[in-house]
């Protein structure tokens, strides 16, 4: 099989249906979407054995239990990937959207134009139901994709893609709306991320090697999602039984997700009060606290807890586990000045009951999601109300912080005369 | 002088001035573009002797006189950079703008906050004007940058720069905002298209070949301004008398531009009433016409008409001469599929009186500007309200079109809470 040959017909194809995925009315998009859903909870036994394949060949192969956990299809996870389509369905139609018309000196009227951005490649890891969720991302925004899975959820993919395309194929769609590379040769992602009159965007959804990787080497655009190091912020003035729910909410209710807290800072003035309290549920859960020594001479003395001394390293890791970095800092400067150095410019939350400070910190931390007295943990595209996101992006370019529909669209500059000439 | 270190120095001062600029007060950046404004005008000697020099080395070098007179910065130069300085001085800052807060079904408002993009690198091409109008964009959009203008002019740039400087200062602005690259060394270009670490975005403005070198070899996004093949389509219904007009503007009003006409499209049902009397007028001003076997039918016999046979490449071509290509088309579908595949999705403009046709036109044409009834000339930052413009670009991702304060911009989200958690 020659990859190149083989990449170049689906970029071409895709670019093909493409013009007819952005001119497809909106009736046409949500009928694939309602009917994809449909599809998806008719699907059963084909869809499971598909999806036993993988999950024997993960096993075979040796794969940790959360892995081969990740490529499981329940019921309970295609009855959400059904509704997520739904719920795209009923979303408003992004595409045609016009804005800003203005009527300039010269009599011209200026706006803008909403418009799907063509064609976006996803490479993407693990999880199957993300077939879904970029596939239906695509239909609505009137996009089309390739998309490219992982090799361990390869035969799940393929069964999860043959109810897309029967799903775009009944709305009258063209089925090259959505196609998957049905190869796990890795020469096919050098292709993909190469092929610049085809390929529009590359959105890569997966560990920081690859999207490292990926943007080190593609010849198109890439919105990058890299790692979450997110910052908690008690500030002197602050409600400390709030700041106590929302600092444990942030970093305990689920340790994966990388908009969980990694990083926790304490002005000086509230580090007496807090510290100790903080440190104890903490402790209680089992979470192990890399200290400055400002932190530490105060969470030391915290019975049962695992207090160790922070690292340079410590401030700029991502643990993604029972681990919080602890600081105390000299004051809103300081926190500002530390997270602009080390955070990922993810997201990053003040607490505080202070209105400058707030006002202050949302200006100048420079991150995708700044926060005033919430959980670091909603930085995420359904709380955010986009209806569904594709990626979370640590770029500032085009898109910043969760991406949904509008980020897979661009405006363009729509001007009406009535026979006006520039003098 | 090791270029790598020095440029890395630059990078260095440039990060640390953009976290100064982001969170600089308005009236402060206002001042200092009154105070540039000042400085232009009262530059006088210095500014011209330096201006001298640059020309005396072009001619010596055997410049070409266009390429020399690009240099020139004439009194009228002048105050035109002066009053740009003074219009954004008086735009409204777009930086801190909060916009669509929305209250989300957990209680947390989520909205989005317009912020600077941090440190942006220009690269450009002989006039000199680029560098205060990169300069005052930085400075009204709260960036840092770094400029890199022709080696042709390097003496006016830097007696540029050095008003600038002067203004930031006096205005209590980090000088490092604006910083230019002293040394005429290509290796300084390569060190600036590859540190993002400290630059986010770069902007070429020169020559397809530039711009194409660049994109290829950055590790950073690069605002991408390609080529203008603009085309002016005549519908078959269509008021022939402003027809007439507007495409004789679009094509001959000035033929350097990027937004001139470059391929005249017209309906059959069009052609007999429309291509006499417009062939008349491009005879009369020596615009050669280069014609689909349709078009040479009838232009053919047009008095004094330089006619000849268009080739495949023709319908690609950026004339920027008085050239244009010309073809009769079939009807509507066959006008949108030759523009989507040999535009370079610059500026395209459908005439015509009917409706739909326009509507489709401007849904369907996958141009970053799309017009009705209105020369494509218009096509440019000033002419569509931005106040001044960095660029045009024939990118789709992150900004389409003219480029003005908003593209040098971003929007992270903000989320405001009440010690908001995620259930």
């Amino acid at each position: 099989m020659d990859i190149e040959l083989y990449m170049q017909t689906l970029g071409r194809q895709a670019r093909t249906a493409s013009a007819d995925m952005a001119r497809a009315a909106t009736r046409a998009k949500n009928k694939a979407l309602s009917e994809l859903a449909r599809l998806l909870l008719e699907a059963g036994d084909p869809l499971k054995l598909a999806n036993d394949q993988d999950i024997a060949a993960a096993l075979a192969a040796g794969l940790a239990a959360p892995m081969v956990d990740r490529l499981r299809l329940t019921d309970e996870i295609i009855a959400t990937m059904a509704e997520g389509c739904e719920q795209l369905a009923a979303m408003p139609d992004p595409i045609g959207e016009i804005t800003n018309v203005k009527r300039q000196p010269s009599g011209i009227s200026v706006g803008q134009m909403r418009v799907p951005l063509g064609v976006f490649g996803m490479i993407y890891e693990s999880r199957p139901n993300v077939t879904i969720e970029a596939a239906s991302l695509a239909i609505k925004s009137g996009n089309a994709c390739i998309l490219r899975g992982g090799s361990e959820a390869i035969q799940s993919n393929l069964a999860l893609w043959q109810l897309v395309r029967q799903a775009l194929t009944s709305a009258g769609l063209p089925a090259e709306a959505v196609q998957m590379v049905e190869t796990i040769d890795r020469a096919a992602v050098g292709a993909l991320i190469t092929m610049p009159s085809h390929v529009d965007v590359i959105i890569p959804r997966g560990g920081k090697g690859l999207i490292e990787r990926i943007s080190k080497e593609a010849k198109v655009p890439v919105i990058k999602h890299l790692d979450g190091n997110c910052h908690t912020y008690i500030d002197a003035e602050v409600n400390i039984e709030q700041a106590l729910v929302v600092t444990d909410n942030a970093k305990t209710q689920k340790y994966s997700p990388c908009n969980a807290t990694e990083s926790l800072l304490v002005h000086a003035a509230a580090a007496a009060a807090f510290l100790p309290r903080i440190g104890a549920i903490f402790a209680a859960k089992g979470v192990e606290m890399r200290c400055d020594p400002g932190s530490r001479a105060i969470l030391g003395s915290v019975a049962g807890a695992t207090v160790t001394e922070a690292t340079e390293e410590d401030w700029s890791t991502e643990y993604l586990a029972p681990v919080i970095s602890v600081k105390v800092v000299a004051d809103l400067d300081a926190a500002i000045a530390h997270i602009n150095r080390y955070s990922s410019h993810h997201t990053d939350a003040i607490l505080t009951t202070n209105h400058p400070n707030a006002m202050r910190f949302l200006r100048e931390v420079d991150s995708s999601s700044v926060m005033v007295n919430a959980s670091t943990r909603f930085a995420d595209g359904f709380e955010y109300g986009l209806g569904a996101e594709i990626g979370i992006s640590t770029d500032k370019i085009h898109a910043r912080g969760p991406v949904g529909l509008e980020g897979l669209t661009s405006q363009k500059w729509i001007v009406l005369g009535d026979g006006h000439i520039r003098r």
